[in-house]
């Protein structure tokens, strides 16, 4: 009988912590995310947009979440990926055309001196983009960027860049689909580009990728099959200002959240914010050099000619009650193949 | 006992009629089409791209069909309601800027003479469209818009122009949403004004409007509210080739069914059978006077300026395997208004 009664207290005791554990992983959608204000913040948002009854009730069709992607869904340091897969390109397209060979910037991409590669200037790197970048067709391309992102590795973890999503951004993108967001990328990084790998590697259809986009031209090849080329013809630079626009250009709604992490997604978050009743507008600060990087200028972190975010901005987030991120102390773990 | 009977007999003749009923209309999604080859095609090409095991499934994410608006889900006679919306918008744009008045073509515009308006040339109109459709907030115009859809009349039913969408045609967005299909309208009318209405009208979301596009600038008002005004600045006009164009843009993957009206659908519908698999592509003849209208000049059809469906357009869809859908014969019904 008390044997019985043991099994009995034991088997409870079982199902009550079967029962926590269940109703803990039920109660945290963030389970990367320490607990603070910033992930507060996420979890309060949620709750009063989509509860019904709550006044600041967000009706389905509404729901727009919008996420820079460089810096803030993935790592952009030492160089964003795009930029590396348009100099990875550079060889074969001085293959096809050998009268770059010997003509800068190509000249300085082939010869593989990193320092040099760093020190190129925006009007020499622009030239790389639209040689690597348009003249083939929209699925030339789209196999191009798949067949490099198969082998392509990043020089600190050797891991495809696929893999450098940040976990704790991974949940929030869940989270809010889970509650009936739609999940935009709005990206300063290349539509088409983007659009390769976003439904696997972030469950975001190419449909729900903005990011800066060039024009096509609409012809046929030697079999008749029409065909969309891609022309060195900006249509709209999607950083700063262009976030917005593009933002009504894509989707024609403002965002109730916008997730960033520099200068380049002030006015998403400014746009979004203006808007009528819970808004939520959040930023990445790398200030975690041992699991990441540690970058700024803001808070006196190292300056970065990539992902900049000023101090200017970081007191704008202050002001203004844009939620900063601190990864450092906010993120419990950073990537998903960490142990 | 006898009595009984009958009465179980009159009950189980009823609910047979009800079970008749109720597959009838779980058989036929769309009631407004006559049995034809028009409607065994769309039901057809729903059954094989996504029954299970079908050697033409689309996976769900795959499943993009794209409409034309003018002339294919509405009334675009005797004029599209954009142009009707832009030139009713003439004595306000006049009143703010008295200095057009006796500018043409708004002096015209303005004297309320229908031939004279009917006569004006492209470059006149173009200059009406720029001064109605730009120059003002997005949100002013979408609330211009609202305003005007709210009291504008056709000239010939006297209804609201959200009134004279094609019954059989909404049947075929539900069927096809019913069946994991996104639907976009795909036009060359102004991406800003069809999604003022194409939400309530449609059942289409603004991210799902592909239209004509024109840039806007970013900047703030004397609050210091951050706002996009309407540039006249043409990004894509979504005609013709800008149809594959703009689908690219907006939606990056190609269609498995596109339905328009008239030549401007032509490189829309060949780029969407130019895929692989089971691809649908449709065009609706406008060849009742009657109940509608009739033009074309195709099959001996009056010519026409708005939604031109010329003899080459004819002659292409019936050796491409494109669905001339005849108004005429293959719907039942055409407004939802009818009796």
């Amino acid at each position: 009988m008390k044997q019985i009664q043991k099994l009995n207290c034991a088997c409870l005791v079982a199902l009550a912590l079967i029962g926590v554990v269940a109703t803990a992983s039920a109660q945290d959608p963030l389970p990367s995310w320490n607990d603070g204000s910033a992930k507060q913040a996420i979890v309060h948002f949620v709750q009063t947009t989509t509860e019904s009854g709550s006044a600041d009730f967000v009706p389905p069709e509404g729901r727009i979440a919008t996420f820079d992607q460089d810096g803030t869904l993935w790592v952009e340091k030492p160089m964003y990926a795009q930029v590396m897969f348009c100099l990875d390109r550079v060889p074969a397209v001085v293959a096809a055309k050998p009268e770059l060979k010997n003509v800068e910037p190509f000249k300085t991409v082939l010869s593989g001196d990193r320092e040099a590669i760093a020190k190129l200037l925006m009007k020499d790197l622009e030239k790389v983009l639209v040689a690597t970048l348009t003249g083939m067709t929209t699925d030339q391309f789209q196999s191009e960027v798949k067949k490099w992102l198969a082998t392509a590795r990043d020089p600190r973890w050797h891991r495809s860049y696929t893999d450098l999503t940040y976990q704790p951004m991974q949940e929030v993108l869940k989270y809010l689909r889970a509650n009936g967001y739609r999940t935009y990328i709005v990206t300063g990084g290349g539509q088409d580009f983007v659009r390769v790998y976003a439904e696997q590697t972030y469950g975001i259809a190419p449909e729900q990728v903005v990011g800066t986009i060039g024009g096509t031209s609409y012809g046929y090849d030697k079999y008749g099959k029409p065909i969309l080329t891609k022309e060195p013809k900006l249509l709209l630079n999607d950083d700063n200002a262009g976030k917005p626009q593009g933002i009504h250009l894509m989707i024609g709604r403002r965002p109730y959240a916008a997730f960033g992490n520099s200068t380049g997604d002030r006015q998403m978050l400014e746009y979004t914010k203006a808007g009528g009743g819970a808004r939520l507008a959040m930023l990445v600060l790398h200030d975690d050099a041992t699991r990441e990087y540690a970058y700024g200028p803001a808070q006196g972190l190292p300056d970065s000619k990539v992902g900049t975010f000023t101090q200017e901005l970081y007191q704008e987030a202050q002001q203004k009650g844009w939620i900063v991120i601190h990864m450092k102390s906010d993120w419990k773990r950073i990537f998903s193949f960490e142990p």
